[in-house]
């Protein structure tokens, strides 16, 4: 004996949100038939409109429900920076650094053994991007993957010849913690990077 | 700049679900957007059938889309035994053990500072459902907390006069770990409920 059809159903279901296995759907379906069942409502809601209603910004490529998205829209942004990242969260962590400029969001990383190349990831739509922008500089943010590192470097070979800046967010010891516990790729970038001190 | 107002809608609809906060909910959502928007409708989909179309069974009172739960309407079950539980979720709990009578599910524990006591978890209808069940055994399995025993020696006062044993289930030394571990209270329990060893 077991869960009736539609509870067996629903707890299957909640198995697509990503970190939640069999006990997490479990709970998670009987509290919101016990507790919040107009919440649980809501969500089925808000969970509709958002697979049918969001799609991509026609320019960034980020996710968005119209046209162009509120990054795209905006006229008070930098129009000669471009940052290029791996994916729509990306650009939130950036957003949160002070970056005022444009975005560009590829479909992930290169990754030739999974059969994702140029194409896949969405590179021409980041040339024209660039041919039709009139960019001072593009800044790479990739991730500091080896993936990353590759996609970056196939990227700024693309763009060397035109009249632009292409540029890698810089590699070295993150703020905090201590410099014995950094690993040596890491301490080898920061010390290769090194800085004058101005004063 | 935030996220566009369908990812935002998506993200507080995902915060409904228990242990899922503001970080983990951005997740969910970006990834449902990015990876798996059919598995997202489906997901959809069986909220609202669950929330929509599960009721509770009119004879137990657990979760059930049908006017008899599988529990009740299995013929097959044992009619003299009576397994009294706080929540569905601990009807599932005690079948794992082998148990094969019936049940009845209260809503909770009585919990007089919160306003709950007999009526708003069901006692009424537990008195009914035993006094025309023709029952042998009533076995008390709410929770072995200070609530859990309130409403278990509640109920036991309720069914004192009734022709039938009234049952309450062992406290002791959980299986496995160490007894320098276990609670005093409970291993008092355990102390006071010894049994002889027969060989």
């Amino acid at each position: 004996m077991s869960f009736s059809p539609l509870i067996r159903q629903l707890i299957e279901a909640l198995r697509v949100l990503p970190g939640v296995g069999q006990k997490t759907a479990q709970r998670m379906a009987l509290q919101l038939l016990e507790r919040d069942r107009s919440g649980g409502l809501r969500l089925a809601q808000a969970l509709t409109q958002a697979m049918e209603g969001i799609g991509y910004c026609s320019r960034c490529r980020t996710l968005s429900e119209d046209e162009l998205c509120g990054f795209c829209a905006d006229p008070r942004r930098d129009d000669s920076l471009l940052c290029v990242v791996e994916g729509p969260m990306d650009v939130f962590a950036v957003e949160q650094t002070g970056y005022r400029g444009r975005y560009f969001v590829l479909k992930g990383h290169l990754s030739p053994l999974d059969g994702r190349g140029p194409d896949a990831i969405g590179v021409p739509e980041l040339v024209q991007r660039v041919e039709e922008g009139g960019f001072a500089e593009v800044i790479l943010a990739t991730n500091p993957t080896v993936e990353g590192e590759a996609t970056a470097h196939y990227i700024a070979q693309l763009l060397a010849s035109k009249p632009l800046v292409t540029s890698r967010i810089a590699h070295g010891v993150p703020l905090g913690g201590e410099l014995e516990l950094v690993d040596g790729g890491t301490l080898a970038h920061a010390l290769a990077g090194r800085r004058p001190i101005g004063l």
